[in-house]
């Protein structure tokens, strides 16, 4: 009997040795070219080169080595058909059993260069088509595409007397079929990225499993949390696993965070919504306003700061429960009081590599693709219509305002306070609850008495006056709220009528 | 100078005609095999064998055909390098430019049989290394991978004198990447499906584009509409184009009807949440009732009917303003009087491929994956905890109420009567709020004094006995609720002390 025959070229090349002493134990000959060939004489193992194999040599700087038919049909050859084994006897070819093929490293180096030649020279052809073939033949022919995969191969080559099970053959065809079609994602998406083709007729998602969650949103839906383009580098200071509903609050609570000046802001989020924000030098301060807002909400919340949190910080903090404490750095004192919480989920934003790409949300077989609603707010986007004109610490709390409102989910109003949410009304069909909601918030938990000024932003227009009336009854003194209803006259009249200052959006946002 | 030569092997075959006059026409050469030759030479034109061309004869039932160095060398030649053209000339290959391939059918495979053999026969592994190895050479050869392309490549062909631009090649290649990307998610998924690996380590997904949307959520975001693996068919009988926030909202609604007893349910959507569900046999009641829960928020929004529209209801529609309204059929008569409203959307869901696959949220390069919450409800799945207990039409409105409950955004509370909803509390970081607004529509808009029983459900648990207070208090007298809180046994009291029934569940149903 012939011996079996492995073909092997590994960009990756970490624990080679491992499989190659274990081919020889079992032996299995290797055939190899390039790098990888270099690398297994190196190691002390004989080696057959492609080219002498194939009897041609490599050609056209290495672009075409594994393309040839004595290497293919080696690979596809059904070992069940007579006819096929004649043919591959008479043209003097072999079957090949193994094929141990990972890629050249499209991915990485698109991280490491702009250079478009040198990206495009990264595209593996051999490769791929190698696997593809190995995979498509899984009944008789074991793919292996990563040097994770190796102790399982030695494995079951060891269990099987230099053999491979079926189950295991098809696992790693599974397997493999999932590396190219994500290697060529990578490709697809890179195309698509240079020419701005941002919806292409097929679109690819790829992405990397993080972890498998407990579960869901709720313990009967299993879940699992993945990484796109780049990993997200999430880690855990302290606490437990994170759950479903905690990556999604923590999304929440990230994209708020990331909206907000630098080293002053203090976001906390209940079921996905916003409960208390607030911007303030003074990181206590920053803290207690947002708090706040609703702090009955807080309780069971995720907190993100976008400082470092001290230790008179961690203190405050440890007053009340909360699921996580998202931070930008933490000081040591800080985190031995806070880790005192066993189950508290402690995450340093400051290492997570956060990148936009476009939203996805798909139901059913369905999928709705947009753009992220990052827009950045300056006053040009503004426009006052009614008599009043904002003072400057008006706008600016209305800017505040309006750039929280764009994270509540729809529909949204916020009520602020010096730079601080004091009531935020949610995920409403109709915008008049939402007003009474908010003005609620506010009444309970604020002292309204104070005769600091009161602003609102509205996510999308008010179809009518009743919602500004609202408001304004309950003491708001500004508001600032997208255009388009065919009564914005009429408000812009109500504003005037009651004095109050009224600003126009050019843009809404909707959450939903 | 030698001939341009066009590699051509398609299994879609339409359209083939018109490029194979314009490469005659342009003096270009033929290569070919198998079924795409015997149709070339049938359609009258001249055109090489491969195995003629390559020297060698197809081999193992044709798998292995085109994988010759004469073929990728030819394509994957760097024309401006000397040492290629030099190599090319001494072992007699040619420079191909142009490659027309489109793959095996395995989509189409896998839709019209589950014979695993047939499907892994349709797995190409030619096609697919043509088409990368011609789309990394993109600088110099043209590849064609879709009968749509035919038009723009003879375009092409005319203007530039038989070749094509780089820009032109550039785009082919992009798409052609996407192509190969999608062919093989495809293939994994298949695969993954098999071996029930719902969170692989590389998880791909796929989506043909259905429309570019006008834009998002919002008008400064992009966006677009795609389906996964089977086409949608969501076609509109009457109407503006859908938006970004029509889709969302139309799949809220459907999940719902989808969820209701056939050919009884009216569900009303408003910013993706349900503001009124009724079901009744009577389709004018079913209407009327979900709509009674909240008219005004009805406005502007989605409603779906599970059953057919006929004229009496097409009428009793068309006095308010909807944006979208989704049926399972309607007759003639019904969308003559509903078409008269130019921008009012109509959708036949009947028609509708919906497939539960599992839902996918992804914010930055973050992706949350999870199974759909689709679990059907039956009574085993409660518990009775009150010392009362539920009559069979309690408990019907009970489950109906839980039902609900879990399209609605965290924290829900959804209060029934006759199997209609009369109170929706969504979007509320506290629970206690979700109580309140659901209590605040019903004393709006029901008539509460008429003696019939009003039930509640509640998504999760309530952490304490107020939430249940405010409810009993407003009439309610029996309560579905999932356990879970280290109050439940002060509820189970609270309940027995005021009579009312109480239904543990064991699932809760957060969405966000």
């Amino acid at each position: 009997m012939n011996k079996k025959k492995a073909i092997i070229s590994v960009a990756e090349k970490t624990n080679l040795i491992k499989i190659l002493r274990n081919f020889k134990k079992h032996k299995i000959e290797l055939i190899s070219s390039g790098g990888t060939y270099k690398e297994i004489i190196k190691l002390g193992f004989k080696c057959r080169e492609i080219s002498e194999y194939i009897g041609m040599p490599e050609i056209l700087d290495g672009r075409v080595k594994t393309l040839h038919p004595k290497i293919h049909s080696g690979i596809l050859s059904d070992r069940n058909k007579k006819l096929h084994k004649k043919t591959l006897k008479k043209l003097n070819f072999e079957e090949i059993d193994f094929v141990v093929v990972n890629f050249y490293p499209f991915e990485k180096t698109l991280k490491s260069t702009k250079n478009h030649k040198k990206i495009i020279s990264n595209i593996d052809i051999g490769g791929p088509t190698m696997v593809r073939a190995a995979s498509k033949n899984y009944e008789h022919v074991t793919v292996i595409t990563s040097p994770e995969q190796y102790e399982d191969l030695i494995d079951q080559l060891d269990k099987n007397n230099g053999s491979t099970s079926l189950s295991f053959r098809k696992r790693m065809s599974e397997y493999a079929f999932t590396e190219t079609g994500y290697y060529d994602s990578i490709i697809a998406n890179y195309f698509n990225k240079l020419s701005k083709n941002k919806f292409p007729k097929r679109k690819l998602i790829s992405g990397n499993l993080v972890e498998n969650l407990r579960y869901g949103e709720n313990p009967h839906q299993s879940g699992a949390f993945y990484s796109r383009e780049i990993d997200l580098n999430i880690s855990l200071l302290n606490g437990k696993k994170l759950s479903y509903n905690n990556y999604n609050d923590i999304f929440s609570a990230l994209s708020i965070s990331k909206s907000l000046p630098k080293n002053t802001g203090t976001v906390i989020i209940k079921h996905a919504n916003p409960c208390g924000v607030s911007i303030n030098k003074n990181k206590i301060k920053s803290y207690k306003m947002a708090l706040a807002c609703d702090p009955v909400s807080a309780y069971g919340g995720v907190v993100s700061f976008n400082f470092k949190i001290n230790k008179k910080l961690a203190i405050e903090i440890s007053k009340i429960f909360l699921e996580v404490v998202i931070c930008n750095g933490i000081e040591k004192s800080a985190l031995k009081i806070l880790s005192k919480k066993k189950n508290l989920r402690i995450i340093d934003a400051y290492k997570i590599n956060l990148i936009d790409i476009d939203n996805v949300v798909s139901n059913f077989n369905s999928m709705l693709i947009q753009e992220a609603d990052n827009k950045i707010f300056t006053k040009k986007d503004f426009k006052v219509v009614s008599k009043n004109n904002p003072s400057s610490n008006t706008l600016k709390n209305l800017i505040f305002a309006f750039n929280v409102c764009r994270f509540v989910k729809s529909n949204a109003i916020v009520l602020v306070k010096d730079l601080s949410t004091i009531g935020i009304g949610s995920g409403q069909p109709s915008r008049l609850d939402s007003c009474k909601i908010s003005i609620s918030k506010m009444k309970k938990f604020q002292n309204t008495h104070d005769h600091t000024e009161i602003v609102a932003a509205s996510d999308a227009f008010f179809p009518f006056v009743d919602g500004i009336e609202k408001l304004v009854q309950s003491g708001v003194s500004a508001i600032i709220q997208p255009y388009g209803s065919i009564r914005d006259k009429e408000i812009i009249k109500f504003a005037n009528k009651t004095g109050i200052t009224l600003l126009f959006s050019r843009t809404r946002h909707f959450k939903h």
